[in-house]
């Protein structure tokens, strides 16, 4: 297997693919050598190079774990050295656009299959991968009328062999659910970093007054601004949708605060509160 | 000391108050006995009344612990049982709405002293209480030209005793500072759940699809409806201005995304990012 990109979720899976001996060698392929060097110490590959040429030779698995926008160069510059029969898979936050641009690309015997690990945290880079990332959570496949089902079936086992469940999507309804519960809150979360970086209360910041609540509210603003640029850019009508739905979730709450409907909010709260706490079971 | 409401916050303090023996009996007051018997079973309270009055008789301390909402009711029903010289503090997120209807009640030799410890999580009630709530944590003093300075040295005595670092700031500037950094993520929290509920994804549930992103996200979306009614109405004007704020930021961000401008959502995610780390430290 080659992994582009050997950060968070493909040095985790390149730890714990070796670990649990589910491929062959590991190869890393990134532009930072530094990073590769911490993967190589980790564990998470076997070997690297800096030449996407070089990593891909006769891989079996090529794992795309870049940021989006930079699947497809690095597809291209692997797939003239990959094995014939290579399966490619990618990582991406979005699907249609990495199906767009990667599938065509890879012509039968190859393979291609659009994946979603969702698993994550705000961390990026080698050095924050660990073997029990994908432990538990839930794999997406988007597979379209031109994904091979024994390829398929192959790159399951391996999301199953990691540890996560494996569930079936069209690109179009992944992109839908994923723009709203996970593209739509990490705008959310940047903004509120950008609403409360531009007051200055009497020369004081208010970032040393808050408490685990901003904290967590804005854990995902500390995620790599690159991969999430791509993503913004890439499932852009479907993410400005949601951002329309979120503004009229705010300004229902807001009409009832100005408002002062002490019972109008006090209902409304606790409606929210209850499909809220669905997330919060494990 | 009595207690009035043996939440997360009372019930925690009294936890530790009673183990670090920095007060003498701990009597409880609540409106929800089968609460107060969970804070008497796990030591939160020597005592508890359904009874404000007799809940009060002779209390040195009073710690107002309930909704901003209910704190002058309490304190009246209260304050006519209590010791003569007592000193009534709150833990309310708001303070000057809390010290325009409490401070007046409370006359010399007696003293109010306007407290916000900054410490908590989305769980209520006293089965949630623990005593290290508290540790490490800002506990906000916001004195008054009428608070008496002993009262003050007790209070902060008492909130530096169960780990906390005391800070002085103004009731205005408490509000101002707390609304952006605590009252504003609270309702864009409950926004970003509103807007999901809303959305079914051919008849999928959006909430299952979700990772750690969004449930860390809204997880302050899973906090006590009555609590922030008060907060929100309490705070009207200030919250109302944060939304103003995070509308903007909001708004930047999403023109960005419109335009497509990579390089811009790139830029201002990273400056974001960059904001955002200063929280993460410890």
């Amino acid at each position: 297997m080659v992994i582009a990109g050997v950060g968070l979720i493909g040095g985790s899976l390149g730890l714990v693919a070796r670990r649990r001996g589910l491929v062959g060698e590991v190869v890393g392929f990134g532009r930072g050598e530094e990073n590769l060097k911490v993967a190589l110490e980790r564990g998470a590959v076997d070997r690297y190079s800096l030449d996407p040429a070089k990593a891909a030779e006769n891989a079996d698995l090529v794992m795309l774990a870049v940021p989006v926008g930079a699947m497809r160069d690095v597809a291209k510059a692997m797939l003239a050295h990959a094995a014939r029969d290579a399966i490619v898979i990618d990582a991406g936050s979005v699907k249609q656009a990495v199906i767009a641009t990667v599938e065509p690309l890879v012509t039968p015997p190859r393979a291609f299959v659009g994946c979603h690990p969702i698993a994550g945290t705000e961390h990026s880079g080698a050095a924050h991968a660990f073997p029990e990332l994908f432990e538990g959570h839930r794999c997406i496949l988007t597979p379209t009328e031109r994904t091979d089902p024994d390829a398929m079936a192959r790159v399951r086992r391996l999301w199953e062999g990691v540890g996560m469940t494996v569930d079936v999507l069209t690109p179009d309804l992944h992109d839908r659910l994923l723009a709203l519960v996970s593209h739509l809150p990490h705008v959310v979360a940047w903004a509120l970093i950008g609403a409360i970086e531009r007051e200055k209360v009497e020369g004081r910041d208010p970032l040393s007054y808050s408490g685990g609540g901003l904290r967590d509210t804005t854990r995902i603003a500390s995620s790599d601004p690159r991969m999430w640029r791509d993503v913004f850019l890439a499932n852009q009508p479907e993410l400005v949708r949601c951002l329309d739905a979120f503004e009229a979730a705010l300004r229902r709450l807001r009409e009832l605060i100005e408002r002062g409907d002490g019972d109008g909010i006090e209902a409304e709260l606790s409606r929210l509160r209850a499909v809220r706490t669905r997330l919060a079971a494990p």
